[in-house]
């Protein structure tokens, strides 16, 4: 299960809004065949490690991270490829809370005379794809508010210089975000301030789509996001649209999406995450100023926080601080992370955790 | 050597500004006697160790965390007293660095015959005695600067409440360094906000001294400082002292002291630091708020960062962050942190380092 794990994260940044897969065959103590989930539309972990099989598999047992589908997607059941390939025994790693399978894969294999157990290093099995659960189940894409600050709280001194906070290392952790998250959203003064490209430089292939909360339509066309938006994806959340900026950002690549909030001033952030879920986007790294950030809490919409903290200090009234807005009033009602980790990058430190929800 | 260091820290509290030192006296294998500096005034480590030798010391080798002394203070040199014992070995953690020692006890010791090594747990030896030998070397007190805040950087919310931050196991940390240090200061803010008492709960008669800024004699009497400050060491800064005010604070035990900067409106703090280190603190807890930290960072009257960070994140364009003041221009000219430890305390992290001194 272990070499299955390692396989089904050979896929990220390639397979959303699907899982991470990774699937081994085994018989009489010996690998057989590997496969893993390689890229959205593809065959599934199972038909691969089917696919590459050295040798029958009659009898063989089946190692799988997540519970094999029963239900026809782009590709058909993985129950199916199980059954013809006279597979004896199949372990699983975790359910796959995908209503359509839910159990029933599992259901239908013992149905047919396999033996099987699941639970399986479930919990590594599921943390890889803690997106894909949240999305399968919510529908809305699972958000993870991301910001670099000094160990006195400010992403930036009081001048706005910002560069750099971190070092390397954690620098380079963040690409692996951008490369694990399907998309990337900042508010319109990042782009203003920094002119940022918001791109994978890991890997090619795998940018996540960047995404601008711009409510009059600020946003430069000459602006690195606008100039490359035909190579990568590049939306704009606007409240209220001039039409002829409208166009021309449409015709430099822009998708250009008016969402106004009630006051029509600014973007309906709730909105806006309801959009992407129903574009399949299943996932956003939301990398904001601390008003963005402040919004997204308030909110309700941030699922996971990574704090970067560098150990440094560097003072000022009104530097900017991570989370803004107007805040919570009682410290005793402050939102709460749990399953804390704590992660030295080099000097610097990553403290990341879930938001408890109740 | 470790139960040497074990027996000095239980000095902890009690021997400022005289350093913390235990000693061990080791004959035939076997420990014969053990002591440590208990109070100011006190016998040394090495002279409390003989007094409860349960044998002749002729011939045995001590262990003894700092070099003995070799010059007339309160009380007669420690030396002397190794050379009376006839002890054959000397082992020494680290040396003195204060200029009437500073290897001198070892010469002494060598030259008598007595073979001696030292630089055994050198680390662990000096690291217990930071506070002696910033201020033996410097006469200043050494100033450690605590804070507690959320992950996303604020010390309160957008109204002022901060209760709590952090959970019991912090807060409880927080009353072993008031034990460390032998004074707190904090800004009149937090005196008219929190009405605090800056006291130490673990352990009756170990308060540190406790120092208010308070330029113009705000502090009220009615405050449990003032009410307590003649059970409890309370010292007042300020810049301009209304006559009345000061003999009113005098009357009720609390010592004001008149230190203003050039405007004549605020507090000197590095006067204030000199003030004290004439005084024989040798050091600070700086327990401020966002202004004070500001000042004494940008000072340079900062030795030590302990920041305490919770879990929570409770935003606000407006709360209080733990470094305000004017702030540094550039991120590349922050100040760093060296030697950094991170410490886990239930839900909470600490995460402690040295500023880094060009």
């Amino acid at each position: 299960m272990r070499r299955a794990l390692e396989l089904a994260q050979r896929g990220m940044g390639h397979v959303s809004p699907n899982p991470m897969v990774g699937a081994v065959i085994v018989k009489d103590g010996r690998i057989i065949g590997e496969g893993w989930h390689e890229h959205i539309g593809g065959l599934h972990a199972e038909r691969n490690a089917f696919k590459h099989c050295t040798e029958d598999c009659t009898g063989a047992t089946i190692y799988v991270t997540l519970e094999p589908c029963c239900h026809w997607g782009r590709t058909p059941p993985c129950t199916d490829a199980i059954l013809e390939h006279k597979i004896a025994r199949v372990v699983v790693g975790c359910l796959d809370p995908n209503p359509l399978v839910a159990g029933k894969g599992l259901e239908i294999l013992r149905g047919a005379g396999i033996e099987c157990d699941s639970g399986v290093l479930e919990d590594e099995c599921h943390a890889i794809n803690e997106v894909f659960f949240h999305y399968i189940t919510t529908k809305k894409p699972y958000v993870v508010m991301k910001y670099a600050m000094t160990l006195d709280g400010h992403i930036a001194a009081y001048t706005g210089d910002s560069k750099w906070i971190t070092g390397e290392t954690a620098r380079a952790q963040v690409q692996q975000t951008r490369k694990w998250l399907s998309s990337i959203m900042v508010g319109i003064g990042t782009v203003l301030a920094d002119d940022p490209m918001l791109n994978c430089r890991i890997e090619p292939g795998v940018d996540p789509i960047r995404l601008v909360c711009d409510s009059t339509l600020r946003i430069p066309l000459d602006s690195q996001l606008v100039r490359t938006a035909k190579d990568i994806p590049t939306w704009v959340f606007c409240a209220n649209a001039d039409v002829r900026r409208k166009t021309a950002l449409e015709d430099a690549g822009v998708k250009v999406i008016p969402l106004p909030d009630e006051s029509g001033t600014h973007v309906d952030l709730a909105a806006a995450m309801d959009y992407l879920g129903q574009e399949q986007v299943d996932s956003v790294l939301l990398e904001g100023g601390g008003t963005l950030n402040g919004e997204a809490l308030r909110l309700g919409l941030v699922d996971r926080v990574q704090a970067y903290i560098a150990p440094k200090l560097i003072g000022g009234a009104t530097a900017r601080g991570p989370v803004e807005g107007p805040g919570i009033a009682r410290m005793a009602d402050a939102l709460t992370l749990d399953d804390l980790t704590i992660t030295r990058l080099d000097d610097d430190i990553l403290i990341e955790g879930r938001i408890r929800k109740d």
